[in-house]
C-alpha cells in the first residue's frame, strides 16, 4: 500500500516504508529523530545508464514509432537502484547532510524535445524512478518531480502528473521549467495567465515549485553556466514586475542557484522596483525563496548577508553542475555546507533556519 | 580640423577642442592635469527629445519611406547639447568623477529594429551626437560608439563605422551587442567565426569592446534587470568555452554590470572551466574586464574581493538603469563611487587601478 502524501511528509511514511522495504525508520537519525540538514536541491544524475538509453529511443520514436522503448527496460532491481545512489549517500555522510529533496536530472527534462506525449511518458518514468529511490531510502531522500511541459502546450496539461506525484508518490515539490522551449524563451513569461492553471494546482496541493530551466537548445546559452543562471535571473525580474502573488498569495517558488544574479545585484533590483513603482522586494519575499547553490565562500557570504535568512534554504545541487574539487580548498566546489559552516556571523537560530527550518516551512515537511 | 584619435586620447585633443569650442583645457583638472576617476560606462540617455522623434520616424520609414526624417532635425545648438548633459556634469561634480567614457543609450541601439541601413544611419546619428558632447566638453567626456549591427547581417558590416568613430571622431571604444536579435538570441555566439571580421578590426584599431546588449523584444526578458544581466552572464560563459583569445590575443572585452552573475558565481565558473578541461579563469582575465555597475555595497565588496583588481574598472552607468535614491542610504543607487570609497581593505594602489589606471591601460587613454 502506498502511503498517502500526508503520511509520508509526516514521517509516518518512514515506518510505512519500513514495512514495505525493510529500511531503517527515521527515528534512527543522529540527534533524536529530527533531521538537522535538509538539502532541497539534489538531482538523480547518477541514474542507471538504461534511463538514458530509454530516452534516446523515446526521442527517436517521435519520428519512427518502431523505435519506441519498452518501459520494461527500466525494471531495475533494488540493488541497481541502491548502487546508483551510492555516491549521493556517500556525499550526504561525508558532508553532514541528512536528507535530500531529490528530483530527476534538470538538464535531462528536455521539454523542448519531442511533444506533449513524449514529455508525459518521460516525466512519469523519471518521477517513478525518484519514487523508487525515496522508497528504498526514506531517511535520505524525499521526492520532487518533473512535469510534462511542452512548448506551446498549456501548463494545464501538467495537472494530472502533478496530482499523481503529490497524492500517490508523496512528493513535496516540483521543478517547473520557466522556458520549455530550451533557451529560446518562446513561451509566455511565468507571470502570464497562461501559467495560471498550473499555479492553481500547486496551491490546491500546497506544494512549492522550484523554477528550474532544463537543457539549452540555443548555442548562445551553455546549460549549467549560461542558461541556468540567466534563467534564474530573468525569472526573478518577471516576478518583480507582476502581481502574480496577489492572485496566488499561497504560491511558493524557489529560485535555484542562489537566485542567479539577483543577490549580487540586490541594489539594482531594489532600485528597479522603486523606479517602476513596484512594491519593495520584501513584499516579493513572502513567496520567493533562494537556495544556497553558490560554489564559493564570498558568494555564500553575500547571499546570507543580503537576502533575509528566512528566504534561504540549504542546497548543493549534488551530484550536479560542478563535480570537481577546488584545488585552492581541497574540497568539492559544490560542498556548500562547508561555506555556510564557515559563516561565523550566523546565529544558531539562523543556521537552523537555513539548514532545515525554512525548508520545513516552505515544503511543509515534518522531518 | 578634427583632431586625430591619437591626439584626442593623448589629451592633446583637449587643446584642439579648445581652439574649436573655447572650453577649458584638460590641465585645469584638480590634481594637476591627470584625472583621478574615470567612469568607463555612461550613456547619453538625456539626449534632446528630437533624437527619439527622429528614431520613431526612421523606424516608421522602414515600411513607409515618406516618413523618413531629415537629419536637419538633429541640428541642435551648442546650448541644447550643453543643457542635455547638465545632469551628467552635475553627477560628475557631486560624486567626484572626473571624466566619463560616454556612449549612446545602450537600450536604444535597438539593432533588432529595421534593417542594416536603418542601423547604419542610427549609429551615425548617435555617434555624431556623442562626438558633439565630447567636443563641447573634452575634459568630461570621451567617446565610445555604437555599431550598425543587424540580426543575420555579418558584423563585417560594422567595420566602416568603427573606423570612422575611432579614426575621425577619436572614440576610444565601442559597445558591441552580443545579441542583435533583441533577446531572441538568434545570431551565433560571440565566439563564432561569424564575428571575427569585427574582432580583426577592433584589434587593428586597438580599441576594446564592451559587450552590451540592447533592448529586449522578448517579453520574457525585461531590459535593464533581465536581458542585461542575463546577457552579461551568458556571454562570459561563451568566452569561457572558447579559444577566441588564442585567435585574438590583443582583443580586450568588458563585461558590464559587474560581469552579470559571474563574480557571484565565481566558484561555479572556476569549477565549470575545470570540469570542461578549459584553462583557469585567470587565463581568460588577460582579455576580459568587468565594470563596477553594481548598486549595493555587498555586491561591490564581493566583486572587489573575488575578481582580480587589475580586471575591474570603475563605472556607474549614469544616467541609466536605476535612477532613484536608496531610502536606506539617502544616496542614489547608482552612486557606485561611494561603495568603493567605503571599501577600507583596498590599498591606495588598488583604488587607483580601479578608478583610473586599469581604464588607461585597457582603453589606451592618456588622460
Amino acid at each position: 500500500m502506498t502511503p498517502s502524501r500526508r503520511e509520508v511528509i509526516a514521517g509516518i511514511g518512514a515506518s510505512a516504508a519500513l514495512a514495505m522495504t525493510g529500511v531503517p525508520v527515521r527515528a534512527q537519525f543522529p540527534g533524536g529523530g529530527r533531521v538537522r540538514v535538509i538539502d532541497i536541491h539534489g538531482h538523480y544524475t547518477t541514474a542507471p545508464d538504461a534511463l538514458r538509453e530509454f530516452r534516446q529511443k523515446q526521442l527517436a520514436a517521435v519520428a519512427d514509432p518502431s523505435q519506441a522503448p519498452a518501459r520494461a527496460m527500466l525494471n531495475f532491481s533494488d540493488d541497481q537502484i541502491r548502487a546508483s545512489v551510492q555516491q549521493q549517500l556517500d556525499f550526504q555522510r561525508e558532508r553532514g547532510t541528512d536528507i535530500t529533496l531529490f528530483s530527476p536530472t534538470a538538464g535531462a527534462m528536455g521539454h523542448h524535445l519531442g511533444n506533449a506525449a513524449t514529455s508525459l511518458e518521460w516525466s512519469q518514468v523519471c518521477n517513478d524512478l525518484i519514487h523508487r529511490v525515496c522508497t528504498l531510502y526514506p531517511n535520505n531522500f524525499i521526492g520532487v518531480g518533473q512535469l510534462p511541459q511542452s512548448p506551446g502546450v498549456s501548463p494545464a496539461n501538467c495537472a494530472a502528473e502533478l496530482e499523481r506525484i503529490v497524492n500517490q508518490l508523496g512528493f513535496v515539490g516540483v521543478n517547473v521549467n520557466p522556458d520549455p522551449s530550451g533557451a529560446h524563451w518562446r513561451d509566455p513569461p511565468i507571470t502570464d495567465r497562461y501559467w495560471y492553471p498550473l499555479y492553481e494546482k500547486l496551491v490546491e496541493l500546497d506544494v512549492p515549485a522550484m523554477l528550474h530551466v532544463s537543457a539549452s537548445a540555443n548555442p548562445n546559452f551553455q546549460g549549467t553556466g549560461g542558461h541556468y543562471i540567466a534563467g534564474d535571473t530573468t525569472v526573478f525580474m518577471q516576478l518583480l514586475m507582476s502581481d502574480l502573488f496577489k492572485d496566488f498569495p499561497a504560491l511558493r517558488v524557489i529560485i535555484p542557484h542562489g537566485g542567479g544574479a539577483i543577490p549580487f545585484h540586490w541594489g539594482r533590483y531594489r532600485g528597479l522596483a522603486q523606479d517602476m513603482k513596484r512594491p519593495p522586494l520584501t513584499e516579493l519575499l513572502k513567496n520567493v525563496y533562494f537556495d544556497t547553490c553558490v560554489y564559493h565562500r564570498q558568494g555564500i557570504e553575500l547571499l546570507l548577508k543580503t537576502v533575509p535568512i528566512d528566504n534561504i534554504m540549504f542546497a548543493s545541487e549534488v551530484v550536479g553542475a560542478v563535480r570537481g574539487i577546488d584545488p585552492e580548498s581541497g574540497y568539492h566546489y559544490d560542498d556548500t555546507k562547508r561555506y555556510i559552516d564557515a559563516m561565523t556571523f550566523l546565529s544558531e537560530t539562523d543556521r537552523q533556519k537555513i539548514f532545515a527550518d525554512n525548508a520545513r516551512r516552505v515544503y511543509r515537511l515534518k522531518v
